[in-house]
């Protein structure tokens, strides 16, 4: 025994046009991407033995599943772990197929943000960090902040990740965002939190994603180009990080405690060499220069130079986010995870056209999540 | 592969004292259920590789677990599945470490109902049933009626479902009711939903429930008198079953797949010979009644004759809520399905004092949820 490697196979995936949905219901979401995941690996709903949704969104979220897909009468789980929601339900899937207990499952996240059908959203009134006032932008402003006092980060190398990322996205018809912006545009917007402005923030989004995973002695009856999970990591640090008097500001422990649990069950030792391509979460700009690090692709403090000396584009040594990342689809919180692992798949398949990386085999999704205390990373690789 | 059976143990339970505790906050709850799991073990917090809490409070709770009992930097996942959320939780952990991927994890539920620290809770705005005004109460008074009308179930025959249980419950140090009622108080007590009085319903409370589990083959280590995972079935109906036309209302088809799940896994053909005792989910005494025959432990429509001729009471063919039931203990969400494998457990042990099943060897809980889309059944055994 001894962990997860090669022992479960994704094939099957598929994921909905991510935007302002405000013409679809969470239901439709979820049947443009629960049955392109099925069409995908070439199964029909009565062969999905479980399933495992998603979502931040509390109302009825297995039964929505099941009736929206008709998968009914099967057993249907819902993880929520913050913004790593969908990328968990992934991971729990996984681990119920490695059991032995079924042989094939389907896995979903979505989240409908833009109206008020995005029913069953928690408040954040007695939110551990929300409820003093502070939002997002404030929290990973205050990292920017520090990064740039600690070690010389510039507004233009944040700049940098934009401008990539919506480069990326120019090119997938799922993205919300489908537009280049230049480094002057990012650099003139409006300021959100001081140093992110507009351009440095993800969107608000609604989406839902999908894969069908299966035991991986039977994925080549499903596919021939399935793809293999190699680790599936996950660290929940204290829940507040922002309030420890020792916070350093400048990094997510729980990213990198996430990755070495994965990194050691794929028995991946330099992740700069090893792995072709990272779908990391940029929630902001910042984030992904701080998940560089973080993710050990480069040393501490020196994630501004990694996107400026061009390492994360596409054709450099780690292409970060080829999908277009958060920036272009934005974080509608229970699909990100699983689209992400959409993006990998479909990359390790060389599927995916214009934004293709080379020769791709191994690929990594991480997601971060509950005010920087969650760290989820989960590695799929070509057999 | 195939199945769970035999390659779980639960090593150690705990369970807060339930009731209305505005004395005790959620993580006050979670450390005395927690603490009280790991020592029955004899492990320390340090030795837990990952955990599972199940709750339908959404602020955080995976974080809270962890900042609460101090394993923190670990894997911590939520579950949420209506009022199966912590037997739901203990059945993914059970997965985990099935898959080989943990040796010793943890799984806790809890939900705190009585004040407004009772944070995340979803509103029933847009619930799919009581967005129409309907309640649990009235949904459950419904299938009374009809139960009534299409087989002759009488009042009376609830009110021996309170009588029993809240008997059961006198013996139990950590119920939240600890006294008898006869069946005279009962039947003239305040009608809440006809033909539904007072004590046909279950209280509302807070509490937290946890076990400690691990693989099998070195449950030994941790105590002698571990007790074994032989089942786990889960199964979602479509998610308003009281909107279809042909809902019968005379039972929850949930239940039956989940439980016929289960006795397939553990190997059991005769429910009522060879199960020794069950925690079912008792919200209203109509629904015991129901239970014993979703779970088929007699024939449909003979439930309100299994509970008058004394089968389900202790010293029965098999006793029913030995604990006292959601009747005593109320119904704290996610609390409730893990507060069933602490009895479940400790009966299998010998260790409940008055309430002790003769020679208890196979142990059942279960749960029903999601306006009675969701049947969860657990099934333990000896070694």
């Amino acid at each position: 025994m001894g962990g997860i490697k090669d022992r479960v196979a994704v094939v099957g995936t598929g994921c909905s046009k991510f935007g302002e949905n405000y013409h679809m219901g969470i239901e439709d979401m979820i049947v443009e991407a629960g049955f392109e995941a099925m069409a995908d690996a070439g199964v029909e709903a009565k062969q999905i033995e479980a399933a495992w949704v998603g979502t931040l969104n509390s109302a009825f979220s297995g039964t929505s599943l099941g009736d929206a897909l008709k998968i009914q009468n099967i057993p249907i789980s819902r993880n929520e772990n913050y913004c790593a929601s969908g990328m968990d339900a992934f991971r729990n899937a996984c681990f119920a197929v490695a059991s032995g207990m079924y042989d094939v499952v389907l896995t979903l996240g979505f989240e409908k943000l833009k109206d008020s059908g995005a029913r069953g959203i928690p408040n954040t009134r007695n939110h551990p960090v929300m409820a003093y006032g502070i939002t997002a932008p404030n929290l990973f402003a205050m990292a920017a902040n520090r990064h740039f006092h600690r070690y010389g980060t510039t507004k233009k190398q944040l700049a940098l990740v934009a401008v990539k990322n919506h480069h990326n996205g120019s090119m997938n018809d799922k993205a919300h965002f489908q537009s280049e912006v230049d480094v002057e545009t990012v650099l003139n917007a409006p300021l959100i939190s001081s140093p992110l402005g507009l351009y440095d923030c993800c969107p608000t989004t609604d989406g839902a994603a999908a894969a069908v995973i299966c035991r991986a002695d039977m994925a080549r009856s499903f596919r021939a180009d399935y793809v293999l999970v190699k680790g599936l990591g996950l660290a929940v640090t204290s829940g507040a990080p922002y309030f420890k008097p020792g916070f350093e500001y400048d990094g997510f422990p729980a990213t990198t405690l996430a990755a070495k649990q994965a990194y050691e069950q794929a028995g991946i030792k330099k992740p700069l060499e090893e792995i072709d391509l990272a779908e990391t979460h940029d929630c902001f700009t910042i984030t992904e220069i701080l998940n560089y690090e973080d993710l050990l692709f480069c040393k501490k403090g020196t994630g501004g130079r990694f996107i400026e000396e061009g390492h994360s584009a596409l054709g450099g040594k780690l292409p970060v986010n080829p999908s277009g990342g958060l920036k272009s689809f934005g974080h509608p919180i229970g699909a990100t995870g699983i689209r992400m692992i959409y993006e990998v798949t479909r990359q390790l398949q060389h599927r995916v056209g214009d934004r293709q990386v080379k020769d791709a085999q191994i690929g990594l999704a991480h997601n971060l999540g509950g005010p920087g205390a969650v760290g989820c990373v989960t590695i799929l690789g070509n057999p």
